[in-house]
């Protein structure tokens, strides 16, 4: 794609106002790390492998200022700066795994001067940066050959260059296979309650040329029984050990239709997103989120007063219902149900 | 229920403005066809039966002040009057079967004056006005049954008081579960794109006490998932005979859904829904609608300019997938899938 989401550029980070998209594409520059923090706060930057990277250019923002050569005060601010860049949004797993990271190399570095230190998180954030481009172009290629040349094909939220650096993960390999020169057609779900499908993943489609049309969540069982969809992609926000996969609200929805329609269902995400400390779905828990996101619609109170709301932000798609998880290192294939290989458990480590 | 949504009162029809929920209650008085055929196109009254309803009060309306005896000529002016009526929704098959039963009676009194043609037509408008709540309240009683103690059930779109008289098809069934002294949860689906279930199923649950749930479409799946449905009840905009079901869009996926969870899913309807010149669900229509009902809200543009738009109004629902079908003549058993009693296929004409 040729519009990356966010980059560190000349000792800040540019990134897409998300909120105003689809109607205008507008950059803006953070250049201390307060402005990044507003920026994840309101979702004008998300996703969860962009949010990572965000973490890791949050910190070269936070340490930029750091004025002396005090290894004891800069570990202190360094502390509180994490905490601050994590509160912006606390259930997103990958901001605090890379923040994780970057508090790694701090720990890994005790006799580094502040200078010095200040170089090596400057190589791990761009290291992350280029990780997930790499990552993602990896997956492309790697799922691509789920696409067939004609086919249609489904997907919900947005999992693609807006959510990571420049590719996508479900997106990504649209991406790759219309770069294998494949003409195919691809269905958004528009995703209630923030249509990321319709903002964003129509938003990013149209742009690459790839013939893309929104359809209503409820409308996907239609569009399956008129055998108008060949399979689906799917993102993950978390996947457990045994390939139960946590997604945005709908997925797990999807995932039962294209069981019963007898059509492949596919998770796409880096090896990064497996959880080792999740061994089951059902060790994931569930965000519930603002009710207000329920009854309105664009800013419309959609909703009489006083009603109740059940809003989750995620479903969990057990593996059962998986055809294959795409990622780097090659296709996990899942169902029919039958045990994860243990040779993949090792490689599920969370990438450090 | 306590409010009608239509009534026929002093020589004009006393309606709610059901654009204006669930903000605001306010009646409309159409003291002229003119005015009912506004309220009918913009959808300030909807909903199949009540539609139905509307179409004989519309005939009334119109004939009020024609002048004179001259038979020939008020027949003419009738046949352009039912024309007039029909064009404000030309595909609510309701409208059309109480226009030709309108038709139906004119013929059959070729040797009547005006005078005495202007009271049997008014008689058999409040007749259908009256058969809608009976039918409607039978149909309650027969499917209360299905209401367990406790039970949490969930529904898509507006069956409800609002869509017939003042009672409703799969709502009136709460209804009566509860003047049966049953306690017992709903969830309503939003309905996407035109969020009936949102603004009308939520508003006339609540005003009922009913204890009522707002979901978006997409969270149904899980909400199966956990345990928390027992039973799924629709109504229908037509039936083929062998029970295959016509109804919103979304409401295929819900039914899917429940059979992959082991939940029943009910359609209820009145005999009249069934289409006797329509075997299968395989010749039932279904109506695209206009893409800016899923581009934009409420006048908000939600997805790119130029993207493609899927929108079909309804989907059908294979016989094989509905529990039972609750008519007023008791309910009528469909899955595990089975061929129709031919006994049924008698009772299932239309209503004349």
């Amino acid at each position: 794609m040729n519009f990356p989401t966010l980059t560190w550029s000349n000792g800040a980070v540019k990134l897409i106002d998300q909120t105003l998209l689809p109607g205008t594409l507008k950059y803006i520059i953070c250049r201390d790390v307060k402005t990044l923090w507003q920026a994840i706060k309101t979702l004008q930057v998300r996703g969860a492998p962009a949010l990572g990277v965000a973490a890791g250019f949050g910190v070269l923002l936070g340490i930029k200022n750091f004025k002396g050569s005090d290894r004891q005060k800069f570990n202190k601010e360094f502390d509180q700066l994490c905490d601050y860049i994590g509160s912006s949004r606390p259930t997103a797993v990958n901001l605090f795994n890379v923040l994780a990271d970057m508090k790694d190399v701090v720990a890994a570095h005790p006799q580094a001067s502040v200078s010095q230190l200040k170089d090596v998180l400057k190589e791990k954030a761009l290291a992350i940066y280029e990780e997930d481009r790499r990552v993602c172009r990896q997956m492309g290629k790697n799922g691509q050959k789920l696409i067939k040349q004609g086919g249609t094909y489904l997907t919900i939220c947005n999992a693609g260059a807006l959510a990571t650096v420049d590719y996508g993960t479900a997106l990504g390999i649209f991406y790759a296979a219309k770069e294998a020169g494949k003409t195919f057609k691809v269905y958004s779900c528009e995703t209630r309650p923030l249509l990321q499908g319709a903002r964003l993943t129509c938003w990013e489609l149209l742009r690459a040329k790839i013939d893309t049309t929104l359809i209503c969540d409820n409308m996907a069982g239609t569009l399956m029984q008129q055998g108008k969809v060949d399979g689906v992609f799917a993102g993950a926000d978390r996947i457990a050990l045994n390939g139960d996969s946590a997604n945005k609200i709908g997925t797990y929805s999807l995932a039962v239709l294209a069981k019963y329609h007898k059509i492949p269902f596919y998770i796409v995400a880096p090896r990064s997103t497996f959880d080792s400390e999740t061994l089951t779905g059902q060790g994931i828990v569930i965000e519930q989120r603002r009710s207000e996101e329920v009854t309105t619609f664009a800013g419309v109170v959609t909703a009489p007063k006083g009603v109740n709301v059940f809003n989750p932000a995620f479903d969990v798609t057990p593996h059962s219902l998986i055809a294959g998880i795409v990622t780097e290192n090659g296709i996990l294939k899942l169902a029919p149900p039958k045990a994860v290989k243990p040779n993949f458990l090792k490689k599920a480590q969370r990438l450090k």
